[in-house]
Parts: C-alpha cells; sequence; structure tokens
C-alpha cells in the first residue's frame, strides 16, 4: 500500500495561454506544489527545520519524466494524486497524476533527492532518511 | 546536420527559489519559449498566419523529459540549444541542450505535435506539414 | 454595504524569492484570480459567455496602485477580501485586502473597465453594464 | 540630467494569457527584473556582495503605481526605460516607461527602500546609502 495524497488546485485565467489552455509549465509549479505539500501531510517538518535537525534543506529535482493527456482551461479544478513510487538510497521517485475528477489531465514521474549543502555552498544528495522515510511510507 | 538554433536566457532574482537556485518550472518557461524561437529562426510564420494557411495553430507537448545537471542563478546567462531529432509522421521530438557557456545545466526531449481543431474545438495531431519539415531542416 | 467575496491563497515555495519572502509579482498573479472569482461568487457569467451576451471579454485593468505592508512565505495561507469601491460610467475600482488572519500584508486599488472588442481586434471599454452591477452590490 | 537604462524584454506566447495580450503580472516580473538591472548597469555590486560590505540585502518594494497604456502581444520587443525618479532619506522612487520602441505600453513609479536583517530576521529600511546614490546619479 503506497500513501497518496491529493493536493487540489483551482486553474485560473491567468495560467492558460491564447490556446485558452494551461499553458505547461504551470503544472510543474502546481506540482512542486504537491511535493512540498505531500510531505507536509506525512507530518515531515519544513525544510528550514530538516535543515538543523539533519541537513536536508530541500528536495532538489534531478530528473522529471511527464505525459500531457488532456488540456485543462480556466474553472477546472484538478486534483494532484502524489505519492512515492521508490525509494532508492539516495534517492527517490515521486509520482503524481493529475485529473479533473475522473479523467486524466497529466502523469509525471520525478527523481528528487534530499539536498545539503557542502561546505563550499554546493548541493550534494544526502542518503534518504529513514525517519522521512517512515513518515512518508 | 541537424539544424541547432541558440536561444539566450539571463536569469533574474525573481527566477529563483529560497535555496537561490532557478526554480525548475522557469526552465520550462524558457523551453517553450526557446521551441517557438526555433520554429521563427527557421522562417516558418507564426502560428496564427500558420492556423489560416495550414490549420496549424501551434506545437501542444505530449511528453517531455528533462535532467537536471547543475544548478543555475541570477546573474548567469544561459544558452538553449535547440534542435528537432526525430520528425515523426505526426509527431516530432524537439531537443534542448541549456549550458552556462561551456557547462550543461540541463537536457530536455519533448514530444511534440502540430495541432489542428477540430469541429468541436478539442485539439489534434495534424501530419507534419512538409514545408514546415523542410524549413526546419 | 458593499460585498466583500475572500479569496484564499497558500503561499508555495516556488512563490518566494532568495530573500525567502512573496516575489511581489506573485501577489497581483493572485489579486486577478481574486477578482475573477470576485465576479462568478456574485454570479456573474464566465467571460466567454458573455462575450456572446453582452460582448463583454473581461476586465482588463487600466491603472493599479498597491502598498505591501508586511512580507509573507511559504507555508501561509492568505485571504484576499475583493470588493468594488466605487462604480464610474466606463469603469470601476476593484479593492483587495490581502491579510493573513488579522495582519494586512497588501492593499491594492484597481481601476478596470468592461472590454469589448472593436472590429479591428483592439479593446475599448464599453459602459459598465447595469446586469453585472446590480448582481455585484 | 537624471540616468536612464533600457532593458529589453521579449514577449513570449507564454507570457499571453487566453486575451491574447501580455498577462499583467507579467510586466511586475519584467520591471523587478530592469530594477535591478539599473543598479548593475550604474556598477552596484550584486546584493549578495552588497549585504556584506553595507548590510544591503536588495531593494524590497514598498509601494508602486501602474498605468496601463496600450496592451503587447507576443513576438513584441519591449524595453524599459528605468531611472530613480527621487532620493529620499529611507527610500527612493525607480520610475519605469515601457515602450515598443516609440509607442508608451505601460508606466510605473515604485517606492523601494534598501532593506537590511535585524536581527530577528525580520527587514528595515536602511538610510539611502551614499555610494549607492553617487553610483547612480
Amino acid at each position: 500500500m503506497t500513501r497518496i495524497v491529493i493536493y487540489q488546485q483551482r486553474v485560473e485565467f491567468g495560467d492558460c495561454d491564447p490556446a485558452r489552455i494551461v499553458w505547461f509549465p504551470n503544472f510543474f509549479r502546481w506540482i512542486d506544489a504537491a511535493s512540498r505539500h505531500f510531505f507536509i501531510q506525512c507530518g515531515v517538518p519544513p525544510w528550514h527545520e530538516t535543515e538543523k535537525s539533519m541537513g536536508v534543506i530541500g528536495t532538489p529535482l534531478v530528473d522529471t519524466h511527464a505525459k500531457f493527456i488532456r488540456t485543462a482551461s480556466y474553472g477546472d479544478v484538478l486534483q494532484i494524486h502524489t505519492s512515492v513510487a521508490e525509494w532508492r538510497s539516495k534517492s527517490f521517485v515521486q509520482r503524481y497524476r493529475v485529473t479533473r475528477n475522473d479523467e486524466p489531465i497529466m502523469e509525471c514521474d520525478e527523481v528528487r533527492i534530499f539536498g545539503g549543502r557542502r561546505e563550499d555552498g554546493s548541493m550534494r544528495a544526502l542518503p534518504v532518511p529513514d525517519e522521512i522515510r517512515r513518515l512518508c511510507e
């Protein structure tokens, strides 16, 4: 059983382009919010707290693959069904199913890491923290 | 020999997030602009003209796959090297290599279609128009 | 008594800039959504319907004046209290008070028009339609 | 003689809304970039350097007033003519004239401060630093 958290998103006029449909980069804005929302719903503290407690400053994106199935437009309300499809030692696959009620709109699989800061300020992948994984399963 | 068009993009303060790096949905904003810019540089008329002449209202995205290699931040100037990696009968693969001079930052392969309107207003994939393909090769 | 409609907005990580506060153009994104939401809550049909029935294609912005009182950051939930402060013959003043519960965050007064299309495609201000005004008071 | 710096901005498809014109919050995105660009062109170091040298972490916006004169759409190239119209003791007025070649598109006057951090992390207005003012006049 994989835990699924649903994030709801209204589509606004300004999210749509001259073709009157959602301009696709906006889906990634919403998916990023759904990603953070997933961890919060699972009880993971906000990143500015995990930075102090375990060095995790966020979950930077390494790879994303999305399929656009149906268009959406303003007035629509979308549901983003978010889960972690796979845990790896130093990364994880976060999965999104965007629907308009029963209709599939878009699907996305991302590879993210738990990022920490190196001394020179650059980012590195930390081993997946057990306490975060336990909260999300 | 594949034709490559370079689109240049400044990174601004507001493109960056609290981690001080480009918030990733902004890469898709820029890639969408680079896609349109590619066709314009190849001599393809703007979509509001092709809509009248051949029914093409744009190149909606069907699938996208991106890898994030290095972070970028404000003050950076990026180059988006854009080409068509593959022509299919009713779609094409548009490829992007985002660099900061010699450093690779991000890579993306998209499947797009040439979209036309059905009578009910919905979108359908048109056969790749020969005259557009010729201009882009 | 002026009618006030409240639009709620979560602040997301990606809405914030490297100073860790909401990047101000995002307030205008939300205010524009609150503007449209106001008319919908008042019972005004969507613009693609009013375009057919009374020629109104939207409420383009002519002038906006905003004061930024307190910063907001991700995790915050904001309320946008929206009303029409003044009806003129060919324009109206739409007023927004953005709060985080009891705290004022931002205030904005806009002048908008009910826009119609001229034959050449350009926009013109229509007289404020009585039926819309009645619904919003 | 007031110093004016010009920032150029292409309008992209995704900057436009279903009415096929620039969605107005995008003007504020560009104006914020023009603001930062003004200081850089005047020789002011980036904010992460001024933070160390004089405590200035940026120029947060206090008040903005904009007039929208003509619409713009994708394919347009805009010029943002930026200057400081007035220096006050703890704030300044930054002025923008957005044109499409000879045509005025939009005008904006902002009040900004030079922001520093209080010990509790909140922001306060610093006296306008003489060395910055001298560079910008």
